[in-house]
């Protein structure tokens, strides 16, 4: 496995402010692996509101089916999170787990159980000990303080090569209101499986109907329009948390995702999201470049990007970018098998703004130094103009190298 | 490039008989490389029937579109097969290529242009020239002769480590029948595209109908039940050719395809394109390990087959493979981004028959010695029981190496 920092990692991390209504703290529970900080509980004030959505898998994991239960009341007093055991593949046991990992947070902070929200990433297949969360409990609520946020950030990270933070203060009829988020990514816990989470929160006073909203909006342009591998977790949970403390401060309660003082706080989040997205991708297994795939000129937008999945998604095409390889072949098959209207002899390919191919065959005034140049980026922008129609969609991958293989499959040697 | 005999290679080649009506000869027209054999020329006798499958790619190669369209008289008089030049995604320039092609074999074998059969694998985006070919028809067309069918075989071959050839003598309505075959897969050019070609001869006199029928029906369980990474070519081909010359030792010609005489010709058929297909998975690039993947229990045998697919593409799942790693986790990942029906609490996992996972959660009686041992063969047999119904199929790939990934990404270092 892999410790070493991605390459594609921001140079620095934002300095999240204290949330009014959201305090946390972090413990090492033994999970997984001794002396490591493997659980973070983040105590939430009441009032706190809450919309989620989670992974399209048909064997979602337990503390999946635990919070889209929880999601139906819009109400949250509590997250807990752990890593080093993903709960998932673990039949009744699982199920027991989250019950009593739920109860004995709830007794903790003296909340009802039903506003417990849990996620877990790790090994999976293993029972996961709810005793585990009951020795640490007593320490994590006696310690619960409002910063400082790159904790909290660490304590979700499995092979992670960085923590993921962001954060905005935005406008709400008039008043600022704060968003903090983190993410976790696309590690592995040997010998099993990537899981992303990602936990946004605001003192915004936001009703449910329009957490909800929010962030399965939010989720389509960011989350879901990124890929490291094709390979989908059981366990992806995006939860987007409001205290609605900053009605204290004159802001206005939002109950209709309609509402038009809504749209800079809308606007704010989808880029806060986009950037930890995009950071989930910079830090994939064995990642070396960074993949900007854009598709335009398909039918419609959802063809346009499924034949960017396709494009994304590729071995060929993300092994050749490794390679530094300007091959527009590649982007043709990907086009060529996504199975959306295509015509071949209507396609432009470009590398990093370098048009190489056009109508049906290589560009004649195609430049190889300067697509070759255009490869030895960091940051790769592919774009393929199907030439049919408006439809659009950029999605967000890496490459694919000797290390994600190292990574995955070596875990043995 | 690995030019390394894949370790899963056959330890001997059969020796194809002669087939009456097929006369072929090979030459090296430098298409790509200097001295090395790239262009096959079949020779068909008057009478010949054809039939062929191809791409599912909305960007079929040049030579695919002249197939297809020939396909529909279901006439055939020759076969050229070139290696080092794809002709695909090479405009209008292409048509013009395979039309001269075309008829510079019809005049060198003075057969009409329609009945012209045309593959091409290799570099794409490069026009092809087609005088390349008239240089070397002279003497292809002067050297025809019936053997040996693996000098065809190799002719074919791209970066394959090695031939694909497989016989068969089948009983037609009492009078013994041969059918031969050879396949090209999934190797690269670089730097470009992999592709699979397959061509079958035999001397029964069946009508074009039946062979549409055979081949169509013959693909689904081998060629179309096949991945090596998920990619698809843009020139995938296909051919079935059938010279009739059996009808002169007295083999009834068939021209229903539910003839019951046809059923020992198809079932032979059936095992000769998926003993192809199994070669070219078994040297799919970078491959070390040979996979099964059986899914069980499905609502149908199409969800089933999705799921099967799903299993053998994930990247995780093969990279575990490669790593000798039981990783049942992966199995369960991959089932669940299928789709398709599921339950997670009804699923069951084998590794080698070994069963590991069961009704959600880990075998209680599972040897991870036994599982692990299992793991270190070369021959891996995955199998998911989905629990829900009776629907089966079965797929077949290789695990995902570091060899792959330099094949693949390293020919610019």
């Amino acid at each position: 496995m892999s410790g070493t920092l991605s390459p594609l990692a921001p140079k620095s991390y934002p300095e999240l402010p204290a949330l009014e209504g959201v305090r946390f703290a972090t413990a090492a529970a033994g999970i997984k692996y001794k002396g490591r900080t493997d659980v973070l509980l983040v105590a939430l004030d009441e009032g706190t509101e809450v919309g989620g959505v989670f992974t399209t898998s048909k064997c979602p994991s337990a503390p999946v089916d635990w919070c889209r239960a929880n999601l139906a009341a819009g109400k949250a007093r509590a997250l807990m999170v752990n890593s080093g055991n993903a709960n998932a593949f673990t039949g009744r046991k699982g199920r027991e787990t989250v019950e009593a990992s739920a109860a004995y947070v709830a007794t903790a902070l003296g909340v009802p159980a039903g506003e417990v929200f849990l996620a877990s990433t790790g090994v999976i297949g293993e029972p996961l000990q709810p005793q585990k969360f009951e020795g640490v409990l007593g320490e994590l609520s006696a310690r619960l303080a409002p910063a400082p946020w790159i904790d909290a950030a660490r304590a979700i990270m499995t092979t992670d090569t960085f923590p993921k933070v962001v954060t905005a203060t935005v406008d709400l009829g008039g008043v600022p209101v704060t968003i903090n988020g983190m993410a976790k990514g696309a590690g592995m816990i040997a010998p099993d499986m990537a899981t992303m989470l990602s936990f946004i929160f605001t003192d915004a006073p936001l009703a449910a109907p329009v957490l909800q909203d929010l962030i399965s909006k939010g989720a389509r342009q960011s989350f879901n329009s990124i890929t490291v591998d094709s390979d989908t977790s059981t366990s992806d949970t995006l939860l987007l948390f409001a205290t609605g403390k900053a009605a204290g401060r004159g802001a206005p309660r939002i109950a209709d995702p309609a509402d038009p003082r809504l749209a800079a706080f809308r606007a704010a989040l989808e880029g806060l999201l986009l950037d930890l997205a995009k950071m989930v991708v910079r830090d994939g297994e064995g990642a070396r470049k960074f993949i900007e795939v854009n598709v335009t000129g398909a039918v419609d937008n959802a063809s346009a990007k499924r034949i960017a999945f396709s494009i994304a998604n590729s071995p060929l095409v993300k092994t050749a970018v490794a390679g530094e390889d300007a091959n527009w072949g590649r982007v043709v098959m990907a086009v060529g098998k996504a199975g959306e209207p295509a015509d071949r002899d209507r396609l432009a390919i470009y590398f990093g703004g370098i048009r190489v191919a056009v109508e049906g065959e290589r560009d004649p005034d195609y430049s190889e130094d300067a697509a070759s140049a255009a490869m030895r980026k960091d940051e790769i922008v592919i774009r393929a103009d199907i030439g049919l129609g408006e439809g659009r969609a950029t999605v967000w991958t890496c490459d694919l190298t000797k290390d994600y293989v190292a990574i995955n499959g070596d875990y043995r040697s």
